[in-house]
């Protein structure tokens, strides 16, 4: 065994070393080497539906655990339950239904980088590409939880431990988060422990072996390399439930910061972003197929996409891609009966390039929530929904 | 009896005429008298968290119609169910068990005379007056559809019937509408067939004696008078869930309208109202309390408040009063386990008045969905949840 490997835990060699992180593609736009940090090239989202799993934006708070072999993993469920559980992948695997589910993943720091134009923000520097669509397929947490013999009146979160090792969380923790139990017992929100990601098995940037997925909540909560689960009374009070991932109020810096004052984020807001043409594109004159993604949190849908090339003025509307390729369900008729999406959807138009120009986009989701025009800058730069503008240049006539 | 009353339906005089309308208090502003449109004066909102049965805004589409007497009420539960059933109020009293719930109701239209000023919109000119909280009580409309043995994989959609008359309805029908049968059938989501507002039996204006209210839902699906329940595969046909309250896209009007493009507006989004002082109020320079509402949909709740004295360049946080006024329901510490809130918030913050200024008021909710700067213009006018944004003036130097 590698010095630098400094102990074991649920079948991992657990490292604070860079030595053993997987191939990562070129492609990526890399925000940060340690941790590694990369959001897909946003011109390349658009391309499919589903965000490849070698290209799907990575956000890591430490190195990559190493598993030691399949067989060695455990994932331990304990606290207020009746019956605490030791489960290998094979436990998982067989004596659970497996489910399948479509869900965009984003992380609460996406377009970092457009809201720290009004005031620098400490934090990865995001643009807009830390958001990805995939199926994800395992087990549903509820059915985990019911064998445990959760009690439901006396616990009221669920926390989910990473087997990674960020510097951040205390006494050698894992990445901490925890979601409601209302949530996780709710077959309706479909919240999954998976081993699979696109129909492969989960890559090691994306918690091989095992991962939380909390469809409709920011990519924080969805803990990667999950290694234990813990039924709380309160919410859990890792570092990045306490001291990050809050919507803080603009008001507060670093000198003034109450972290009590403000609820750690859950839901995802309705989102909206131009992947194609990128920032700063020279085109010239002429058609030009816009192209882009929007989500939302709640289980709702996007109902509506619109572009403005005349500084907001006037608002077109884009078409949405989805139907079929919702994992084979039949959104559109049936989506006022209730049944939740957790899904991006793509959009395009075709719009008539005049550059130098700006084109503004916008959605509006089914709740009827839409976006602010300007981002609410917070301390932490997370959650910033507003219109994605983008500039579009003349190509030089030397050119 | 009258010859004006036109027959008999569910133990009312159904009438198409207006001399049988309730008394109504003349603090009202109203925006229609036939039919009977007011709202609450605004800077009256705040002085409650209940606001008074008398006080609350009043939407009816019709004349109000007549009970002949409480005994001969009869609603009927039919459609896609093993059981119809006829049910009297004194069966809805002692053979399903009473559910309390606060929740606030806001018409689709409020505010529209804002959006207006940036073209204008055919439809009641209401200020920002049209929403109230009240405690309602009655049964769970999922008890009563579990009592007729409705068939959940057939029906998807319940449509309350009202015993009013419309003139956009067709064949004489009472006002229609639907809401998902998955939002019913769920208790947490409190849908209630109510016969009591804040303690006291539901007025004829709000519906006397029996309407439905949905949580989180704008008003126009909370039927007054409701008569009769229907399990349908379909969401309502009827005119104002198939040409009205839809949030429809800003480039179309009346000579473009599709209908179809745009789904019936279900949930309420954020929103935020500065009631007091109200619009264009002179005030003197100094200290002042100013108070409004904030208020959102899916079960959320209001997270901040923030108020703007200089054009929004800076921010500060108002109090939210809530708490015990929940109807002794211990909010703020368990929120984050999925409690569900329908309630709206009253704010108040003490600002310096420098006359002539600006006073801009927008909300946060806990799923982080936040308001558009500016309205998103639609033909009907509905939805308009832009921050709010008051005028104070001098006093004049004179007084």
């Amino acid at each position: 065994m590698n010095g630098h490997i400094s102990d074991e835990y649920a079948g991992y060699l657990r490292t604070e070393k860079y030595d053993k992180e997987p191939y990562r593609r070129k492609e990526f736009i890399i925000n940060c080497e340690k941790p590694f940090n990369a959001e897909t090239r946003p011109d390349l989202l658009p391309r499919s539906f589903y965000v490849p799993n070698d290209l799907f934006f990575v956000r890591n708070h430490a190195p990559v655990p190493v598993l030691k072999s399949e067989e060695e993993f455990r994932l331990r469920v304990e606290g207020i339950v009746a019956f605490p559980l030791l489960l290998s992948l094979q436990d998982l695997k067989t004596k659970f239904r497996k489910h399948t589910v479509t869900a965009v993943l984003q992380c609460a720091g996406n377009r970092r980088t457009e809201m720290s134009r009004i005031k620098p923000i400490q934090g990865v520097p995001w643009l807009h590409g830390a958001a990805g669509n995939a199926v994800w397929s395992g087990v549903l947490l509820k059915d985990v939880l019911m064998a445990a013999g959760v009690y439901p009146n006396k616990a009221e979160h669920v926390e989910f431990e990473g087997a990674d090792l960020p510097p951040e969380e205390d006494n050698r923790r894992g990445y901490l988060a925890s979601i409601p139990l209302k949530k996780a017992l709710d077959e309706g929100e479909e919240v999954l422990l998976a081993y699979e990601m696109n129909g492969e098995v989960l890559p090691r940037d994306h918690g091989y072996p095992l991962r939380a997925i909390v469809p409709g909540f920011v990519g924080a909560r969805s803990v990667k390399w999950l290694s234990r689960i813990i039924c709380k009374m309160d919410s859990s009070d890792g570092f990045f439930m306490t001291k990050d991932y809050k919507y803080l109020p603009s008001s507060m810096d670093f000198e003034n910061v109450d972290w009590t004052s403000t609820p750690p984020i859950m839901n995802l807001s309705v989102q909206c972003a131009i992947c194609d043409p990128m920032p700063n594109t020279k085109l010239s004159q002429g058609p030009y197929k816009i192209r882009g993604y929007a989500l939302t949190g709640k289980g709702e849908h996007i109902m509506r996409v619109e572009l403005s090339v005349n500084g907001s003025k006037e608002w077109q509307e884009a078409k949405l891609i989805k139907g079929e390729k919702i994992a084979n369900r039949e959104i559109p008729k049936r989506i006022t009966a209730g049944i939740k999406d957790w899904s991006w959807v793509l959009w395009e138009l075709v719009v008539d390039i005049k550059p130098p120009m700006i084109i503004t986009a916008r959605a509006i989701d089914s709740a009827c929530n839409t976006q602010p025009e300007v981002p609410l800058w917070n301390l932490r730069g997370v959650m910033n929904n507003s219109w994605h503008k983008i500039n579009i240049l003349p190509l030089s006539s030397a050119l």
